[in-house]
């Protein structure tokens, strides 16, 4: 399925944390940036996520703010 | 100011398209990839975005989600 | 590609407007219920969304709040 | 009150999860198909939200993606 | 109808900009502060949103940032 | 960095709450109104945030909805 969110940074995952509902990703990108994602707890392991995994980072673009020094 | 949202990803602006309400900005990451922001026109014209500027994306780590093959 | 926002409700897409920047998409659900999703301009054309296509809304579960009378 | 999110979708609680700070709440739409909404431990609280309950889904459509096979 | 989102700010519209796919609304609050919402033209249109309009600026509190100094 | 989102309320931190992946945070504003914020427990811990501190609480356009009664 492609999708209208076409923000989508590869990357390797670094860091699954597993709470009760959430669950916390670290993402480590091509550039050696670490990106956080929040997504929930069932989602994390319906995905089956694993530290060493190649992943995704998707994100609306309506989500993404610009800051400027 | 220090912001909660710890995703901050550093980019050059490629691209401004500014609509009557909102804007589509262009950001090129270090590695290449492309990310697209949507902000307000006002946000936009009031940060003076331009191509060529050094700029960070800002993303709350509950907007990001994870894609897996 | 699997993604972490598990709700992606089908539908069929009743209409296509597109604006300078956004675009305003309305799915009619099994239920026919009417949904309406805005994504930018650029990705309704990269999916090349046209009435009568079959879709999924999809929707991060972050996203989701909860009406009660 | 009326508010500008116009989707909203008629279902049935099936599930309360509370943990800490969050709680998931598992809705069922008329189709069957399932919808999960991530709200504050203390707003699944304040609605006291149980199964059973006849709930909308409310979403924002700047929330809602679209997938295309 | 009860929402899950309890963040409603009190507020007056100042000004309703209305275009092609999106609005802008800007809400003065108590304390004079002004907070800008975008939503749809539609949500606006069928809300009627007017200047002078008492209304409430509804946010999830998963969207909402914390800065700090 | 001045970031694009535009709505910056002050505020004093009157709760904050850690849960083992997100926390939530009580914001006085001046209106004597309170603001729920859910940000990442790290992000709570990183900007060490304390009851009684002065903050903003920052939050994108595109997620600020209007009720009308």
């Amino acid at each position: 399925m492609k999708i209208s969110a076409r923000n989508q940074l590869k990357g390797t995952v670094k860091e699954v944390k597993l709470g009760a509902i959430m669950a916390e990703i670290l993402v480590e990108l091509a550039t050696g940036e670490e990106l956080v994602s929040v997504i929930t707890r069932n989602s994390a392991v319906s995905l089956d996520l694993k530290v060493g995994d190649t992943v995704a980072a998707v994100i609306k673009s309506t989500e993404v703010m610009i800051g400027k020094e």
